[in-house]
C-alpha cells in the first residue's frame, strides 16, 4: 500500500485537522472531531446535516458552509457514524428550526442516522438518497444505492433553507431531486482502504467493473475496458431509461479519486453526446472529483432532471471548501 | 494502461471539447483549439496568456476567466504547444494594452513562447516560473523547474491585471511572486502517457521519488516510502532552507492526479506543522489537485511567501473553472 499518512489509525484525524487548518475561513471541528460544522450560522434556518463513511472527499465535509451543509459527521473510512456524532451535530447546529438529516441509502448510515433521530432533541426529518441504478440490492444496502447524486439533493436543499424553506417543504424537495437523479459508475482499478493495506477486490489488468459502487462494491458486470464512448452509452442508456423523461438536466461526471481531469473531460463530452439521444440537453455541468472512492480510478455519470425550482436552488451562491460559486 | 478514452490520438480534442462544453459560461475554444480563451473579456487590461504541455489539468486552460489568464494554449500531453497558438491566442486577446506570458521553465515552452513573442504583432513581456527547488538542471531545463507555483503567478498577476496595473508592473510583480515561492514534489507512483501506453518510470512497490518533476522526471533522489511527516519535513525543509525568510504564506498543498483528498488534507497537515519550526506562518491555504502529472500518486508543497500586495490579489475575486471565489 502506498499513501501518503502516518499511522493507519490516525489517518481520519489527521486529515480532518488539516481540513479545517486550511478551511478555518469556512469550518470548525466539533468537539472529539464528532462533526465538521459551519464557522457562521445563518440564524432562524432549518439546519442541513449529513455524513457517512470517510474515504469519499470532499463529501460530505468539503459541502459545508453557506448554501449547502450545517454539519457532516465523518464515520471511519467506509463506516457509518455513530449515532452520537449525529446527536452532537444537531445540538450545535439546531437554531430551533429543526434538522433535516440527508443520508446515502446504506443499511449502517441509514440505521445510525435513524437511532440519532429518535435520540436527539430536535425535530428531525430525513431525506434517504439512492440514486444509483447500477444494481436493486447490494452488499451494504436494501434498496440501490446513495452515490454522487447526494452532493445534488445536498446543494438543492441547502439552497432553499438558506433561502427560509421550512423543514417539511425541504424534506419534499431532497425528496424530489433525490428522484429527478441517476447516477452509473465504472471502475478501472480498485480503492485500497488504508486499515486494510491491500486492494479492496482484485480486476485484471484489461478489465472494468462496470456500476461499482462508491466502496468498490461489485456492480452489474465484470468486462473488457472498452472505449469511453461506449463506456458512456451503456452508462447513459442506463440512467436515461430509468429516468424516462426528456428535458434539461445538470450532467455531472465525478472522478472517483485516481483518474486525472483530462479523462473526466473527456466522459463528460461522451456522455454529453449520449444524453442528446435520448432527449436530455445538459444545461447545468459539473466535473471533477466530488464523490470519491480513495484512490479507485473511474467515474460516475449523474443525471438530474432541472425545474425552474431546482435550476435556480441550483444556481444560487454556495460557499464551501469544495463548492463556491456567487460569492 | 487503464484509461477513460477513445483513440490515443484523440485524447486532447475530446478532453478540450469536453471542457469548452462543461465551461461554456466561462470560456471558448479558439479556431482549431489552437487556444482557450475567456467568453467574456475586460477590456483595456493587459492579456494573460499562459500554457504548456496538457496532463497537468486543471492548468492552465482551468485557469482562464475573470481574475485570472485570458488565454491558455495547450499542447499534447507534456509537449510545448506551438508559436502558432500563442500567436492566435495573442491577436484574440490582446485588447491593445500588451500581453504578458507566463511559461514554466522548460526549454520547449521558453523557447516556442519566445519565437511567438518575436512573431506576433502585440507587446509582450514575459515571466518564466522555475519554483521547484529539487533540482537544479533537469531532464528538460536548464535551471530550475516551474511547477504549481505557477498558478501563485496567474493567480496573482490575473487579479493586478484585472485591477488595470500595466504590462511593465506585471512583469515585476509576475517576477517578485516567483521569487517568493518554492515547491517540491514526491512521487509515490509514474503517470501513464497516453501516446506511450506504459507508466513514464518505474518504482519499486516500497519506494518513492522525492522532488519528482511534473512529467515523471527524476528528482533528488529514490528512497524508500516514508511517513507524511518525514516526507513534509524534508519537502518544507527544501523549500524554507531556499527560501530563508520568515513570515506569513500561502500554503498549497498541490495533488498530482492520482492521490485522495484525504491524504492531501493530511499532508497539509504535516506540511503546516514542519512551516512553523521555520517561522512560516500559513495565511492563506490550497489543498487540491491543481497541477497534475495525469494518474501520479504523490502531491507537491509549494510556499509563496506573501506581503500586503500579493496578499490582496491572492484574495481577489476569480471566476474560472477551477478557481472560484469572491464572486
Amino acid at each position: 500500500m502506498k499513501k501518503l499518512i502516518n499511522d493507519v489509525a490516525n489517518v481520519l484525524t489527521e486529515s480532518l485537522d488539516g481540513f479545517a487548518g486550511a478551511h478555518q475561513d469556512i469550518v470548525a471541528l466539533g468537539a472529539e472531531r464528532k462533526f465538521v460544522r459551519r464557522r457562521q450560522a445563518t440564524p432562524g434556518k432549518v439546519a442541513l446535516i449529513s455524513g457517512g463513511g470517510s474515504g469519499h472527499e470532499p463529501l460530505h465535509a468539503g459541502f459545508v458552509g453557506f448554501g449547502m451543509l450545517d454539519a457532516a459527521c465523518p464515520g471511519q473510512v467506509f463506516t457509518s457514524p455513530t449515532p452520537d456524532q449525529m446527536i452532537a451535530a444537531a445540538e450545535a447546529v439546531d437554531s430551533g428550526a429543526g434538522v433535516l438529516f440527508i443520508v446515502k441509502n446504506y443499511e449502517g448510515d441509514v440505521m445510525n442516522f435513524d437511532m440519532a433521530r429518535e435520540m436527539c432533541g430536535s425535530v428531525v426529518e430525513t431525506v434517504i438518497t439512492d440514486d444509483d441504478v447500477a444494481v436493486e440490492n447490494s452488499l451494504y444496502t436494501t434498496g440501490r444505492r446513495g452515490v454522487a447524486g447526494t452532493l445534488v439533493v445536498e446543494k438543492v436543499a441547502g439552497a432553499a433553507a438558506e433561502q427560509g424553506m421550512h423543514l417539511k417543504s425541504l424534506k419534499l424537495l431532497g425528496n424530489k431531486v433525490n428522484q429527478a437523479t441517476r447516477s452509473m459508475g465504472v471502475a478501472l482499478t480498485s480503492c485500497t482502504v488504508p486499515a486494510a493495506g491491500k486492494p479492496t477486490f482484485d480486476i485484471g489488468a484489461g478489465d472494468m467493473e462496470m456500476g461499482v459502487g462508491i466502496h468498490g462494491e461489485p456492480g452489474r458486470r465484470r468486462v473488457a475496458l472498452r472505449q469511453a464512448d461506449a463506456i458512456a452509452e451503456e452508462m447513459v442508456a442506463a440512467i436515461a431509461g430509468d429516468l424516462n423523461r426528456k428535458g434539461q438536466a445538470l450532467l455531472f461526471v465525478n472522478g472517483f479519486g485516481g483518474t486525472p481531469a483530462m479523462e473526466l473531460y473527456l466522459m463528460y463530452e461522451a456522455a454529453r453526446k449520449q444524453l442528446g439521444k435520448h432527449g436530455i440537453a445538459p444545461a447545468r455541468s459539473l466535473v471533477g472529483n466530488y464523490v470519491t472512492s480513495l484512490d479507485m480510478a473511474g467515474c460516475s455519470i449523474t443525471v438530474t432532471m432541472l425545474d425552474d425550482e431546482t435550476a435556480k436552488f441550483w444556481d444560487a451562491p454556495v460557499h464551501t471548501a469544495a463548492l463556491r460559486w456567487g460569492m
